[in-house]
C-alpha cells in the first residue's frame, strides 16, 4: 500500500486499456447525454463531428475506470476534492482504444489534519494514435503513514 | 432556439429533477468507479462516508442530462471545450434528488471564427436540502445568430 510519504512529485506512470464501442457509447448517452451526435449514427453525421462520438462524460468515467485499476487500488487513498481544467481535446469514436498517463504534479501536507496529505496528478487519457483526448489535474487525497503528531 | 447574443451574463435558471437510487449507483460504478464505497453497502460502512454514495462522476453524469435535457436543447450549442472547477462538495446517497442551478458567468466572441461565441456558466447541482453537492464552471460555445462577416 502506497502512502502520501511513498509518492514524489515528477512520477509519471502509463497504465490502462479500454476500447469504446458503439453500443456503449450509445447506452452511456441515452442515459446522461442523450445529444443526437452521442446516440444516433444518422444524425451524427449531420452533426458537426461528422460522425458518433462518446459522450465526454463517459470519457471522463473510462478514465477513472483505469485510474482505480491501475492506480488507486494500491493507494491510501482519502478520494478526491474535485478536478481542475478538464479538457476534452478530441473526439473519442467507436472502436478507440485508450490508456492512461499520469503524473505527480504537487504534494503537500494538510495544516489541519496531520493524517491527510493532497496529491495532485497531471491525469491523460491518449488513444491508440499517441493523441490526448482528455485531460485533468486531479485534486486528491491520501493518507500519511507516519503522521507526526 | 436561442443563439449566443440571446443569453446575458448573471442571467440564472433552476430546473430538473433527478433521483439517485441504490441499483443505478452501484451499476454505474461497477463499470466505472468500483471502489467499495460506490459498489458495496457493507463495505461502504466501514469507510470514511459511513454509507454508499455515488461515485462522483455518476453526479457529474447525472447534471450533463439535467443539462441536456432543460438547457441546452433550446441552445445553438456548439459544444464544450472542457469544465473548471470540478467540486465534489458533498456526498450524494441513494434517496437524493439533485436539480440544477446555472448562472451565466462570461461571454465573449471567438477572435478566429466569427460564427462562434464562448459563454461560460456556472453549474451547480443541489439536493432536496437546498445543499450544493457539486459545482463546476462549464465551458461552452455557442452560435452566433448574425455574425458580422
Amino acid at each position: 500500500m502506497q502512502y502520501y510519504e511513498d509518492v514524489e512529485v515528477g512520477e509519471t506512470e502509463e497504465f490502462g486499456e479500454y476500447q469504446f464501442d458503439k453500443e456503449e457509447i450509445i447506452e452511456f448517452a441515452e442515459k446522461y447525454d442523450p445529444q443526437p451526435f452521442h446516440t444516433d449514427e444518422e444524425a451524427a453525421r449531420e452533426s458537426v463531428f461528422g460522425e458518433l462520438v462518446a459522450s465526454g462524460w463517459q470519457t471522463a468515467a473510462v478514465c477513472m475506470r483505469m485510474l482505480v485499476d491501475g492506480y488507486l487500488r494500491d493507494q491510501a487513498s482519502m478520494g478526491a476534492r474535485g478536478v481542475d481544467e478538464l479538457r476534452w481535446l478530441k473526439p473519442v469514436k467507436p472502436g478507440d482504444t485508450l490508456h492512461i498517463r499520469a503524473e505527480i504534479v504537487d504534494k503537500r501536507l494538510s495544516e489541519s489534519n496531520p493524517h491527510r496529505g493532497y496529491v495532485d496528478n497531471k491525469m491523460e487519457g491518449v488513444n491508440q494514435d499517441g493523441e490526448v483526448v482528455i485531460s485533468w489535474i486531479g485534486l486528491g487525497m491520501m493518507e500519511v503513514r507516519d503522521p507526526d503528531v
